[in-house]
């Protein structure tokens, strides 16, 4: 006998497929909204990990320091350098490096809060970063697009804004990405349909590409009219953000820059991430990798500082080893589980929130993608990640955004969710009497213990089949890349955009064609 | 430039492709024996997760008392409820059911010792555990076995003997289980044969079965005839094991209790794994179960030590959930990793081994199953589990043993060994003079530093595919799954026996012969 026997327990239970059980407890605003409050806000309870001891943390900040020091980075930027030399640096013009003393770092990096709370126009879709709070991205940057039905393709911006329904569909998925690359769309022209996509079908946090002074002008004056707030306001509430990736090793190119000093100048987040892959970009060991990593990615924040002392920002770690066969990335490895764990160690010694990824390598969405990506997930997570940029849809080292690993991503991140929410230990949980009125021999399925809590008692998974052979053969032997292809499917036939006043929306729209007009954005800008 | 256009690099790679290439590093007598040292005596250097407050596994433990002292157990063996009476236990002989001072269990349960080293006649493949030593085993007790050549189909002493060829083969195992049932052979000759096949095929400790006292009196012989050493010894070095689980809710069966009691009269280690899925043999909450689980663990190694104080025992937990839809049970879920990180609690608590397992419900080696795997490892693993059961081929709930999921089991379990080998941080791992040589735009592919370490740098992959989409795509577009069968059939086609003295076999055959003459064991003895 089962629970299911009872029609109610299949109505609810066919109703909260994607939702998860146990996240229907409390009658708060959110669930008026349709919004699943177990999915937000999340804080996750367990302290993080370690994979190096302190002393040799410090061994790491300690080579990173003389690396500033000693070596430097060549800044490309001649407003950054100036910025760096009036703010004290050793700038050497002929090269374009700049050395730092390790004071002037980290002074200026100190001034950065550690926490940051990003607003959007949706209150509940509000995210904090710091702490032990948690956020989940989806995936950012691939050129490709690929699901079963049409195969790997290059971006569009219908698929573009597909993954954006997807996003906004699934309420642990809290800060959004720039999913895939519209090649559709000409280039100065992009940021104007990806920002106005970005509005229009999601109320989530959205991320801006640092592509030259226009678009980011551009597109941060789009995401103001979508708040339909004044100037100030957005300067005072962080609403977007963005990434800035050092060209490992000790670079930071023009774009970058740019990016660094027009996000800090706005009060927008700004994500430092280097791009170390050990044995390519990085030194072959870890530890190596971090140092440079850390030099790096301490730069770039402390150049928002200069910029614009308690500017937000974030400390990003990448890390990761390449294939010393091919030279191809690797990801979801257990140099990468150690290298996250490190970077989290990192990002705590300078009070900074800490971004990881969920990442693999896998040119399908299949075991390889799954435990690669949970390889890395478990890494960020347990090392006390504050953000886990490319938590949905990444495939092949970044290079496509899968529909179907989408899926079976969001299905592993509302597993980390219900895992940050220790079961209960209280008298009713303990469960003493209905163990004794069970007695020796007996069974659960119908005690009123059970009948009390069976519908909030577990997770209900999205993805996760756990019919028996039998049956699961007779429905066609569906595997679990095939169940992700119809869920996302559903999903966006299903699709209903958030709310959106039809002035700001008027207003996007009058912005996006006057800017057309014009001719767009210069990306040299 | 790669660093594998050097023929050198290429060669290396390739003779070490199974076998993890930071592996290589000491020439030791693992070495010359053809056994990867990287893979073995794993000790972990992470402390372990905890879910629960110490004042609530109190709670847990405190609840179990209780229900030890007025529910108390359903004792199905005359034999056993004798034992406790003598030990001075509270015994209703017409509901057989035996309650217990909680000093009286917990001074029995103290007896047991706080770490175990089990015995091959490999001393290479010597097993211990406790502590921070982690052990994994492969799949238990499937009646299925499948593979994508031949389907899923019923159990043979071929597909045992080919999967007892796969655990042999990868130095991460180290202990053999019942790997699928040889359902070809009577029941009666069922152990002689799988105890052939074991002590022929591997030399990895061995599980054997118990089911009834001359089945576990014909294993253990056959056990101590292929070690080639005394009674004695033998009783003095654990060389096998056996799992018991309760029949939850708190019942303990016939083969089971004798099964405890032969185990510990002969010095071998036993495993006491109570079945209990919330919500159906045990509460519907994780507190609940745990609670059963504890108290139902105990009263088992409790009967171990009355028989033989000091004898070898570990603590199993097993609790996950169901499916409230349908009763089916659920694996690698938010509950099952609550579930794993409190039992390791309860097991240090009572300075036990703790068993644990790597599980998942799906009904293909597929995603659902690599990502429920991920979870229930890492439940398991951070937990601070010392055995993990179940590690390589579990499918369906452990309803099928897949040559496929075994593959892609061992390749997590090898990316675990090495996640246990924190990288070093010395002076030349932190890498400055590299980092100084290769200064700001250059990349790390030829320096000195790299060409020194690329060989052991990192984990070399046995399954996961890191070429780029192109280079996959050409070559067939082969998933994860597919290179797993291969691979399979690779490792059956290139294995060989590990040494075992011709007069040893001729023993064990002898044996066989003569029990089988004799019609086999009577399993109801």
């Amino acid at each position: 006998m089962s629970i299911a026997s009872q029609p109610e327990a299949r109505r609810e239970r066919r109703r909260s497929r994607s939702s998860g059980a146990a996240a229907r407890a409390a009658a708060a605003p959110e669930k008026a909204a349709g919004v699943n409050p177990a999915f937000l806000n999340l804080t996750n309870p367990f302290p993080p990990i370690k994979v190096f001891s302190d002393d040799q943390i410090e061994a790491i900040h300690e080579t990173s320091m003389t690396i500033l020091e000693e070596i430097g980075l060549r800044i490309l930027l001649d407003e950054a350098r100036e910025i760096f030399r009036k703010a004290g640096a050793d700038v050497d013009e002929s090269s374009q490096i700049v050395r730092f003393d390790r004071n002037l770092i980290l002074e200026a990096v100190a001034k950065a809060p550690s926490s940051v709370t990003l607003y959007s126009r949706n209150p509940l879709r509000n995210v904090t970063l710091g702490g032990n709070r948690v956020a989940f991205a989806s995936v950012g940057g691939p050129p490709n697009v690929s699901d079963l039905e049409h195969g790997r393709r290059p971006g569009t911006l219908a698929a573009f804004s597909d993954l954006l329904r997807m996003a906004q569909s699934f309420d642990v998925l809290h800060v959004i990405t720039p999913m895939v690359e519209p090649i559709d769309i000409p280039p100065g022209l992009r940021h104007l349909e990806m920002t106005r996509s970005i509005a229009v079908l999601t109320d989530k946090i959205p991320f801006l590409y640092s592509r030259g002074r226009e678009v980011v002008a551009d597109s941060l004056e789009m995401m103001r009219i979508s708040r339909g707030i004044s100037r100030e306001q957005f300067q005072a509430e962080p609403s977007c953000y963005t990434v800035i990736n050092a060209n490992s090793p000790l670079q930071l190119d023009i774009p970058m820059s740019k990016g660094i000093i027009d996000f800090a100048k706005t009060g927008q987040l700004m994500v430092l991430t280097p791009f170390t892959l050990a044995g390519a970009m990085a030194p072959v060991t870890i530890a190596g990798a971090l140092a440079q990593q850390n030099a790096e990615a301490l730069t770039g924040l402390a150049l928002a500082q200069f910029v614009q002392p308690g500017a937000p920002v974030a400390y990003g770690g990448f890390t990761s080893n390449v294939d010393m066969k091919s030279g191809a990335p690797a990801f979801g490895t257990p140099e990468y589980v150690h290298a996250a764990f490190a970077s989290g160690q990192l990002a705590r010694r300078y009070k900074l929130p800490w971004r990881s990824s969920s990442t693999n390598a896998s040119n399908a969405p299949d075991a390889q993608a799954a435990y690669e990506s949970q390889m890395s997930l478990w890494g960020a997570i347990m090392g006390g990640c504050n953000v886990v940029m490319h938590g949905a849809g990444w495939l092949e080292g970044g290079l496509t955004a899968s529909f179907e690993k989408f899926v079976i991503d969001v299905e592993m991140l509302q597993m980390f969710a219900m895992l940050f929410r220790p079961p209960p230990c209280d008298e009713g949980a303990l469960g003493l009497e209905a163990i004794r009125e069970v007695g020796p021999g007996g069974h659960y399925f119908g005690c009123a213990h059970t009948l009390e809590r069976y519908e909030n008692a577990f997770y209900a998974p999205l993805l996760s089949d756990w019919r028996n052979f039998e049956t699961w053969q007779e429905t066609g032997s569906v595997d679990a890349t095939q169940r992700a292809h119809r869920i996302y499917k559903d999903t966006i036939a299903n699709f209903t955009p958030p709310p959106l006043d039809p002035a700001i929306r008027d207003e996007l729209d009058a912005f996006v064609a006057k800017r057309t007009e014009e001719g767009g954005a210069d990306l040299e800008s």
